[in-house]
């Protein structure tokens, strides 16, 4: 068999570590997970009863078009409901963006570093990727617009940016929608949106009557804490989401997670508590960064990249044999270490472990 | 925005048409669905209480590369675990491959008529089509061997077919796959395989030895009754299944699903009993269709296909208006409906509504 050239390099995504691997592998008995941004409270009660309530039904394909949901949804965020489609994780929404608009040698441009399904993705069409470094850890707008050819097809913006967290303004993202040309589809992904608070923040949603090559994904995975039943969404001008819906399968999203969504939404005392308590996460790990003298980027999501002062994946490593998993690896990043916000008990756990490796390795360095 | 010129054409997949929109439409208070081939039995309760049981850990990534599952499952079909890739469904396999294998202008060779999401994938590739008429039904493996050039890269043979239910023997399977070009991927669709009685009817599993060029597919959506969880999966060479890896979503499957999967894979006490009513569905419709003159194709899945000898669009529309939802509409059998084995119930009544319209068509005709 032969397939596509273009593919065989290609890495398969290397997951946060399971807690379960790290347990047998180092003989520990609590392992605390940082590593992917989930959500430390979990999900809404009533998201998960309703899942539970679809069971009765498992032997009865999903409602390919999410009828329901996308009735809810649309409610929900003021828009049309052919201007919704949803996905296995916002995730799907990239993958099908990249199938139906990138042909082979065509172009895209994306930040380095930012979210690696783009990059994975636009590889697996066989695209020209044009990666621009980030400029302090945020998008550097400008540098991605001047790259912008006749065969750009798709602009990618992940806001906040992960893994550093930095958001652009809303300033900065009209300006840089003004200036990109009407043929490139912009993908603006929100999938942290729900736990910023920072007023200069734009809402994707509010700039799409104003640009309709402007695609907004979102995600039930992150402050929803619906990870596991894989669900998300991208919102656009209704002739982006009927394109995208031709590469689409037909049953894409399982009958459980359409329920726990559209049941999920109605639970917004729980996102309230959840934005609060990831607040009150970042206050208090950055101010013992701050104590620490450890530099980091602004947090906007529920996750925060500190440096750390030392060759990262050692840290990690060292973190990993204390029961904490985060993230490390990034080439631009060597020192910086990715950490979620976890709960208040998590954090403080968190912390008196990097405190112990950080002594430790100044001791033995 | 510019999408792929070769996908704005595409149509949205056609699902049967659920329940909930016959009853509205048509004013009906019981609506039966034999439209979409699944289960009327559900699904072993040890795989919805196994579903139920994940449902604690909503806001926690599953576990991408399926551990667990895969080593179960394995086991179960006596493979190695590297020869098995896990999809929303063996419909996101069927993606996965050709956006592995299908570079523009590649030749892939299918049946006409089959499962439509062959066509519909290749054609997002932008790959040329190469569809071979079947012959009474039957796939035409010799015709489609010999369209066979250096350009093909992937062959699909659907056993038993969707939508006509014949089979092609492991005689005819074994000659084909003999004489099959290396450089050409098989794939095996058995979607239906677990209904299948027929003693010369090949399992695919047994041929990977031989066969390095051949992916059988298989899915926990038919006899297992787990649509609405969408998952499925392909065995073969490592290698193979190593290249579709490439191009698989990080996360595909959710917990629930890789649970219920695992729970399902227990308990075939269900599956012997689904497998020994569904043949009893099917010798109760042949009898009756016998009993009409009506004929049909030889039935080795969960459906039958029929001969109404009346435009197969009038009579969906005669049934639906009584309730009963099949489908019909394929350009080479203009006056064939397909219809799901139900239950005992199920059954009866479809066959009473259909000697009504055919009787009214008569009456009218």
């Amino acid at each position: 068999m032969q397939p596509k050239s273009n593919i065989v390099h290609l890495p398969v995504y290397q997951p946060g570590k399971p807690i379960e691997d790290v347990k047998r592998e180092l003989g520990l008995t609590e392992v605390i997970k940082l590593a992917s941004n989930e959500n430390p409270l979990g999900s809404s009660e009533l998201a998960r009863a309703a899942a539970i309530q679809e069971l009765g039904q498992s032997h009865i394909y999903p409602d390919g078009a999410s009828v329901e949901l996308t009735a809810v949804l649309a409610e929900h965020l003021s828009v049309q409901t052919n201007q919704i489609i949803f996905g296995t994780g916002s995730s799907e929404i990239i993958l099908m963006a990249a199938r139906a608009f990138l042909a082979p040698g065509d172009e895209t441009i994306m930040a380095d570093e930012t979210f690696s399904q783009y990059k994975h993705n636009a590889e697996v069409e066989n695209a020209r990727l044009i990666e621009v470094p980030l400029a302090n850890g945020k998008h550097d707008l400008p540098a991605m617009l001047a790259k912008v050819t006749e065969r750009t097809k798709i602009i990618w913006v992940c806001n906040p940016n992960n893994p550093t967290g930095t958001i652009v303004t809303k300033d900065e993202l009209v300006s840089f929608l003004d200036q990109v040309p009407k043929h490139v589809l912009v993908i603006l992904d929100e999938a942290y949106c729900e736990f910023v608070s920072d007023p200069d923040f734009p809402d994707g949603l509010q700039l799409l009557d104003r640009y309709r090559n402007l695609l907004v994904l979102r995600t039930f995975s992150k402050i929803y804490g619906l990870a596991s039943l894989r669900i998300g969404y991208g919102v656009g001008h209704p002739d982006v989401i009927r394109f995208i819906n031709q590469v689409r399968e037909p049953f894409n999203t399982t009958r459980m997670a359409q329920a726990a969504a559209k049941a999920a939404i109605a639970d917004q005392d729980f996102i309230d508590r959840c934005r609060k308590e990831n607040a009150e996460g970042i206050a208090f790990m950055a101010g013992r960064f701050d104590a620490l003298g450890l530099s980091y980027f602004p947090a906007h999501g529920n996750f925060i990249m500190v440096d750390v002062k030392r060759p990262s994946m050692e840290m990690f490593g060292a973190l990993l044999r204390k029961g904490i998993i985060t993230r490390a690896g990034w080439t631009y990043y060597p020192t910086h270490i990715r950490v979620s916000i976890g709960t208040k008990e998590q954090n403080e756990k968190f912390m008196t472990a990097l405190e112990q490796v950080l002594q430790e390795s100044a001791v033995h360095g």
